[in-house]
């Protein structure tokens, strides 16, 4: 029972070739293999121009990225070869983190294209982000119970990616009971996450080695953590033994949560939680003449799409000089950025320029990505999409 | 008694005001301020062309870069301004490490443009980089044994960038009895390092935070370390439990020291050391077979001048693909350039396409820079020159 074929028009392998996954609908010979003959999720055979099979591939013809592949030869992707898949995910994971706390599946990158697993202990959220994840959705329940014997696994496919393939936005549990809450260690520190009703799979692993930095620097320090969903990187500080911990954050729920993290590491007594809008929140601060030794701005995406560039690089300018004017003299900035299109660079000029601007001496200290349970797929950019600098702004 | 004057040409003032520190003799209104009439290491007034002073500055009328800045007003810099910004950046270092061994100055990052001071507990090696700073010696040694109160001084001037200054080229005890080898601790592991006859100042302390990748890595891998010197890598990662090392280095004195630190950690008999040509012992390794789990190639800089960028990309991805032709199956490679030359993302491209020519799949899994003690000036890219790239080679 061989598979159905898709054309490649002539020298549109070149992507391919070069390690990329991903198929536009453009670049179909759609006269010798119409698109539209396939239904969302079909496996099928991509061959160039001259006929040569370079894979097997999922497609969805009502999207623009219409193939992805999954392989490359004709070896037909099932149920073995996901259990294949993730064990050389789990491996990765494994060979850097003793506790079962991490993403076990970066899409993508672990050669999983669409597929987003985030572990905590026995218990798993799953993102299917497109149609040809969703047609194996029985296969991966399987895999994953096969791979990992969990406890529960919800289905948090609630993502805006979904929309872009035309497949429903729901949670829905799949296995076992999910918990409302669970538990995960992150760099020794315990925290509990909103797996159901919390943002996408409910925490960001990808912080991790960036949250990791405060370690030696926060001990009796007076810390804040702007947009701290539910206080990922100002609970840590605090665990890590800052003398004070203020969380600022829009969410009732996420502040609610960072509250509940800081008694679970008993600094309930030095934790602060501000409800409220940042800019709002920061300004209050500064009329109110309080100061802090280390200040984290990790702000939500403020640029989701490429022609939100300059407004959204106004909006981190703006934050980040905001928190640098509440910072106790040679103090601390931890500034992130998870917009793929904000480059790096854009992120150390943003840093540098507000630090000019306030007549103060920046110094980059580190540079930091998503961790190594997010890794980049060389080929494909989209993979690289975090951002994290921390700089001392000396008062010269 | 006040200062001379250096005139900026009109708009010539941009770099300063963005941050950066440097003045090219071509932007200088030398009609109405000569530099021929200023001696090397002289310290002037900086002027915008409408006579508006930017800061006080040291000269070196023989140079490219004629002109350093060393403050943002018309405070004279003298050796309580020395004491003061060696506090600064002491301050830093001591809020990150616990123990007495780092770059305590990165000249222009510490806003001590031209002067390196790296400290090994109580000796100090040192490098005046510039007219400015020889002229300065003295005030530099009474400085240095105020604030750190040191045992011994060596000045390092054996830098290239002496002979650009016009200055001579030697090593010189100053002050104490600086030994041949000093020890130090770096990421908890303890190394001996070549003060006085190893390369630059005799450690490469910027490299620290991404020998720390190696600690949850190698437990139990055998591990190769190609461009060894004293062992950095190699060493750390048989510290942290590694089955097995190899230090692959050109230089006797290198591998000397390598043995010395496998002894001092305890791991003589999981160590071997190979000395040669890099190039032609990963040919020989491979000819006999060998296999490691982990690899470091961390060459020499293979990019000293820009017009050697299309060679020396050859050569960095020659020795990568040679590495990844001797890692087992899904190993891990760890790739270092400490070119200037070379962008961060060329680095990344050569994982990818010599893992794509092997028919193997790289995952990024972190990009490491310099360590907090060489921080960056955003200003000033020529600060940014360290990246380190660490990869799984997947076998799909």
């Amino acid at each position: 029972m061989s598979l159905p074929r898709l054309r490649l028009a002539k020298n549109e392998d070149k992507r391919l070739r070069a390690g990329h996954l991903w198929i536009y609908s453009n670049e179909i010979d759609t006269q010798a293999t119409p698109l539209k003959s396939l239904q969302p999720g079909q496996h099928v055979l991509i061959e160039n121009a001259q006929e040569k099979v370079l894979g097997t591939a999922y497609v969805n013809p009502h999207s623009l990225i219409c193939a992805r592949l999954l392989t490359r030869d004709e070896t037909s992707f099932d149920r073995s070869m996901l259990v294949h898949r993730l064990n050389i995910a789990l491996g990765l994971r494994q060979a850097f983190f003793r506790e079962p706390y991490y993403r076990l599946v970066y899409g993508e990158s672990d050669l999983l294209p669409g597929l987003v697993v985030d572990r905590f202990g026995d218990h798993l959220s799953v993102q299917l982000n497109t149609a040809g994840m969703e047609a194996m959705r029985e296969d991966i329940i399987a895999a994953l119970i096969k791979v990992l014997k969990p406890a529960s696994i919800v289905f948090r496919n609630d993502s805006s990616m979904r929309q872009l393939e035309g497949l429903p936005v729901v949670t829905e549990n799949v296995y076992g009971e999910p918990p409302e809450a669970v538990q995960l260690i992150e760099n020794g520190v315990k925290f509990l996450a909103p797996m159901i009703a919390g943002q996408k799979t409910g925490w960001f692993y990808d912080m991790r080695p960036n949250r990791a930095w405060l370690r030696d620097l926060v001990p009796g320090k007076r810390v804040l953590d702007v947009f701290s969903y539910v206080g990922s990187f100002g609970i840590a500080a605090g665990a890590f033994g800052a003398s004070e911990v203020w969380c600022v954050d829009a969410s009732e729920l996420a502040l609610d949560f960072a509250e509940q993290n800081a008694e679970l590491n008993g600094l309930a007594d030095r934790f602060t939680a501000v409800q409220g809008d940042a800019f709002e929140a920061l300004k209050a601060l500064k009329e109110d003449d309080q100061r802090f030794d280390v200040i984290i701005v990790d702000p939500p995406a403020f640029i989701k799409k490429k022609k939100d560039h300059a407004e959204g690089l106004k909006a981190y300018r703006r934050i980040n000089e905001m928190a640098m004017r509440l910072l106790h003299k040679d103090g601390y900035l931890l500034s992130g950025s998870c917009s793929m299109h904000l480059p790096r660079e854009d992120l150390l000029e943003v840093v540098r320029a507000s630090a000019r601007h306030l007549d103060r001496h920046a110094q980059t200290l580190a540079e930091g990505m998503q961790g190594v349970d997010h890794p980049v797929h060389p080929a494909i950019p989209e993979t690289r999409y975090l951002k994290a600098v921390l700089s001392r702004i000396v008062l010269t």
